[in-house]
């Protein structure tokens, strides 16, 4: 590791000459919360303990399996070898006892649900296929005999799964369904005569599609279909269905497809499914949340039908825990790369006539690299508390309704954030390597071609956001609920009229700006934490409280009225829970400063949290100046801010990504193994000799008229 | 093709109801400018034909051959045998004489620029790699002798470049340095007694690398290397290498390495070179720019070595050419794909019972789409401007230092903006269609793979916009030049004086926001082209002014602290070349407005240049409020003018993709075929006819009190 104290220090040297006020008084307020004299030091491996969270021996083991070679991803196989190769790991694993963790102790699991998800995420690291076709056969094949299946199911069927003796796939999902389960068109028929349930996909649309394990490996499925008994549709419930016989051929009236090569995670085989006429025994329901007597008759612990559905797909929240997690080890491991690259890589003197700049020293690239740096420290904080609320609700330390609810708000808000961080950091990543980049053997492209997929599955991002949109709005709904019908309308009246019914606008904005533009208040307003949360939390609520008055008309339209309002806020809607779930991040940060190791460590935190806040609130600078929340001066003020804060953090960068404790055996690139300090020493050292002893030839002299 | 008046008709009467003020005053505009009566209608036909441009028979041509089943890409291959494949469809290229165009027309070639350039573009349709493998076989290192050479290299060296007997590579990066070409280490140092120079990599750094057909193809290479000659070093110049025998087996003193895998362009051999003590004739330098008498004399129709870098780099211009083109290629691929998908696709019933709403008419994912689509047709026209203004100068029609740095500076705001909007187009596409959308059969994820690297080669994207805004700032401070020298100052102070120095700033704000603000100005304000063209000049303006006066201490300081001074400038540079490029996109996009084939379809073009124009707007908000440029109420307005503009055009998004004019035979996606129009309409026919015929179960009804 390079000396950062010493790197410290030449950077607070070489720091900008200070051009204008704004910047002038952003500098003063800097240097006013810094500490006095040396500049700060990480800890690398105290916040790297930090940072490994509750479950940091389950970590460490799985990170150690992970950096075995038979587990790694081998890059350049053909999909055929990819898929064997994938297989053979999987069972490893269970050699390993790595899958175990979260099924009952009767059948030999240890109930560890927290544990269980600490240990997948690492496994990203090995190999995305390897991980993802383990929680297909463990997370949700497995996952929903035990959580929708009985005592029953785990016993004859979870023993088989978790040995790997039965490959399965999870059948949800659709060609013609994917976000839509409820309306998913597969039907499984009570017949009371052989007491069995007959399966039947009607039409192309409802065979079961990109089923992982479903083109080759599964022998069996748990199915979800419509129930129908007694000529009524009970709604979705999942079926655990054998599809395949012992040489690997389909069961008679089963059939599929091989969904042939993806994007990225091709040592998955991922396939459709077809039934016509299957028939299963009637205890092959998996009945916990409903169930078939002998005659037909159905009943169910709950008695309302969207309930129990929701409740069904609720216990099934892990997938989604999951990926918020190896989604932002991903883009832990694109910035390790990245970061250490661009720390050593040197292009264009500037500065110096024989000196090349090193590449992070450039603003841009800061500007490029550490807001996204800032963002995954976020997304780190915001999925250890996010886990914490998985493994209260399943361990059923803390499990109501509302926990359930909560979990799944959450669950619906951070997912959607941290994969398309995990995207847009590894594309980062790779440009800011340049050609390099695009190597396979530096992985980052592999990386992001095997993460793309994770916007969709588990739930379309966009759609999980609509989901926690219409949380919001109930909630918002409900705090009016007691007061008389009036209220709500006559709340979102004021809140409109301070901003858009008079004259020009710009003397009302004046007026709702309330003191934050005041000069009597500190420049330092800005970096206190309860300004940057007071900025965020208002334009969550103000947002929602906006497109709830807008959507009040809807109860007294027909339906097709209704939706068409509705539709015109979808867009403002999804913003409006992408930035509650921005704050939901902003505020698991700023709780784990106060767990921060030491005060230096705390500063340079405390500076990346800032850059977080800053940046959020930069990236909506528009909203807060048209809202009066922000006056011209202040607004501008943040991106001198975040300028003054990269220069702060830049020295740092590379403790940072160091203290995510992805090494070499599991970072496996070329690029940030050191060969390109060891490139640019062996350079630099040719031309320090050649000047030397005078054999470096002279440049041309420009002619006089030209210089 | 569905009906599109009936569309739209449709749209119109199921548009949102007004909801407020900002949302009205929109309304009631849009309906002031949109013809009385009917719908506008696209005519595809006649639009696809302004699309083509120029060079449109050439294209024609070029997409025939990309039609055809032995040109195209074909997934899944090896590293090994895509390679393969690739180097044979490059010989089908010979034989249909299609890269012979830009040639001498002594050595059989058409001395078609233009020409070339287009039908070039065309075969990223067919596989990327194909067109970047014969872009470097023909448009650099043939391009390299063409351009740099001298008749001596045409006469022997063409045929055999032409006719592909002599593969070769283009060794102008090293693994040390990419961006900073003049920096590159390889030396050619002149040995009078032997007449020859000697080509040597002094270290590991000085490699060439990322070379495509230096892995196993090239047989001969272009190499860059610091012509040294008596002592002294002349910079930069190429030289012609033969590399390999005929067995394939590297010529005595060169090495070299495969770089293996990459994200993209697997059917290219890119690969490392390295030279130790090679010898090559005198003549080979490739002297157009400079030459070595026998006796080691220097000389060089360019005194200034600085000028005479650049006019050899600025001959290969057309690389960057070509990828504004290609890229936008790949995203009108990727936007007929997802928008035919979204067009045809349902999912969640709304606004009615039984019928699902088109995935297109959710306004989520017209807000994910028509914004890129009319980027897509922006970055089209501008094409079209770039590549005649390309063709006037290398036919030498108008081919003055003057064009060529105008060509120069096109060339590097264009190139990164289409690049980056390829990559954000290609994974909307993707994320649009879901899991489809991730399957290689479906494409996009394919072509987002090989388009990666676009927004590095050929000049980093970051590095090209630099490279604009110090133009843009030469340009600036010639404007000033014959004033006397505190006229910038002056002027930057005045600039500034209006937004920051006074009190709160919102007050000297609202005296700077002129009259845009008055009520008394029509609503339809901001759809006038001169009002948007206004907006968007005065943002690059003004982002140069205040940049250039910020920068203007730096003459007075020492070389550290004036690039330290430059550094902390360097992001807001790259935004305001950012925007100057955006501009230049915008205007093509008004230019061609006036070539619109007939009204209706100049109407549908009119709201999405528009749209492309308040897209911009609306991105750079903030800017716009606290510059004064815009006031709150006005700024608000943009975003609903924006709303309304796609339910305006959403209806003619299909025609508008049609009339890019790729059909089934070069879109190659299975979920753009129809396939799922008819899945719709199966499962729909099911649903009715089970209705019909009172077969389909009822659903369980919830409990009284849960409804």
């Amino acid at each position: 590791m390079v000396d950062t104290a010493e790197r410290a220090a030449e950077q607070s040297r070489t720091s900008t000459p200070v051009v204008d006020a704004a910047e002038h008084e952003a500098a003063a307020a800097a240097a006013a919360t810094a500490p006095a004299g040396a500049a700060p030091h990480v800890d690398v491996e105290a916040l790297g303990r930090q940072l490994l969270g509750t479950w940091a021996e389950v970590r460490l083991a799985s990170r150690e399996l992970s950096s075995r070679p038979e587990l790694q991803k081998v890059e350049g196989l053909s999909v055929a070898d990819h898929r064997k190769r994938v297989f053979e790991q999987l069972k490893l694993l269970v050699d390993h006892g790595q899958v175990h963790r979260a099924f009952p102790k009767a059948v030999g699991g240890l109930e560890d649900h927290g544990g269980n998800i600490a240990a997948f995420e690492e496994l990203v690291a090995a190999d995305p296929s390897l991980q993802i076709k383990s929680g297909v056969q463990w997370g949700l094949f497995g996952a929903a005999v035990l959580h929708l299946g009985t005592e029953y199911h785990h016993t004859t069927y979870l023993p088989g799964i978790m040995s790997l003796d039965v490959p399965g796939a999870f059948a949800m999902t659709e060609t013609g369904h994917g976000s839509d389960v409820a309306a998913i068109a597969t039907t499984a028929t009570y017949d009371p005569e052989s007491r069995e349930f007959v399966l039947d996909t009607p039409f192309r649309g409802a065979w079961k599609d990109y089923l992982g394990n479903a083109a080759v490996d599964a022998t069996a499925a748990v199915v979800f279909a419509q129930l129908v008994t007694k000529g009524v549709n009970h709604g979705v419930h999942a079926f655990y269905v054998p599809i395949r016989d012992a040489n690997g051929d389909f069961l008679p009236g089963i059939g599929g497809e091989d969904d042939g090569q993806k994007g990225g995670l091709n040592g998955i085989d991922n396939g459709r499914l077809h039934f016509t006429g299957v028939r299963i025994p009637r205890t092959d329901l998996l009945n916990r949340y409903g169930d078939v007597a002998e005659d037909g008759t159905y009943s169910s612990p709950i008695a309302s039908p969207g309930r129990r559905f929701f409740t069904m797909l609720g216990t099934l929240v892990q997938g989604r825990v999951s990926l918020d997690g190896s989604a932002t080890i991903a883009a832990k491991l694109g910035l390790k790369i990245a970061l250490t690259y661009g720390d050593q890589r040197r292009q264009f003197t500037a500065g110096s006539d024989t000196d090349e700049e090193v590449v992070l020293d450039y603003q841009r690239h800061q500007r490029r690299l550490l807001p996204l740096l800032a963002t995954t420290y976020a997304a780190s904080f915001a999925h250890e508390m996010f886990l914490h609320k998985f493994d209260d609700v399943f361990s059923g330390k803390t499990d109501t309704d509302a926990d359930r609810q909560d979990l799944e708000t959450i669950a619906a808000a951070l997912k959607p954030l941290s994969t398309w961080h995990a995207l847009e950091t590894l594309q980062e990543a790779r440009e800011a390597c340049g050609g390099a980049g695009f190597l396979t053997e530096n992985r980052i492209t592999s990386l992001r071609q095997d993460l793309d997929i994770w916007v969709t599955f588990e739930g379309d991002n966009n759609v999980l956001l609509q989901l926690v949109a219409k949380r919001l709005l109930t909630d918002y709904s409900r705090k009016f609920a007691k007061a008389d019908a009036g209220a709500l309308a006559r709340y979102v009246v004021v809140q409109a009229a301070g901003k858009a019914y008079h004259g020009s606008g710009l003397r009302s904005v004046a007026q709702t700006v309330r003191d934050f533009g005041s000069t009597a208040r500190s420049v330092n307003w800005l970096q206190e934490s309860a300004t940057q949360r007071e900025l965020l939390t208002d334009r969550v609520a103000t947002m929602i409280a906006e497109i709830g008055g807008r959507l009040r008309p809807a109860s007294k339209l027909g339906k097709k009225a209704a939706a068409d309002l509705f539709n015109s806020q979808q867009n403002e809607l999804i913003e409006a829970a992408r930035a509650h779930a921005e704050l939901l991040q902003w505020e698991a940060f700023t709780e784990a400063l106060e767990q921060a190791p030491d005060a230096g460590t705390k500063q340079v935190l405390t500076w990346l949290r800032d850059l977080f806040g800053f940046g959020l609130i930069e990236k909506h600078l528009a909203w807060y100046l048209i809202h009066g929340r922000l006056s011209p001066q202040r607004a501008q003020a943040v991106s001198a801010y975040i300028d003054r804060l990269l220069t702060r953090i830049r020295p740092h960068a590379v403790d940072l990504v160091d203290a995510f404790g992805y090494g070499p055996e599991l970072v496996r690139a070329k690029i940030a193994s050191g060969a390109e300090a060891e490139r640019q020493a062996e350079a630099r050292a040719y031309y320090a000799a050649r000047r030397a002893d005078g054999t470096l030839p002279t440049p041309e002299k420009a002619p006089s008229k030209h210089r």
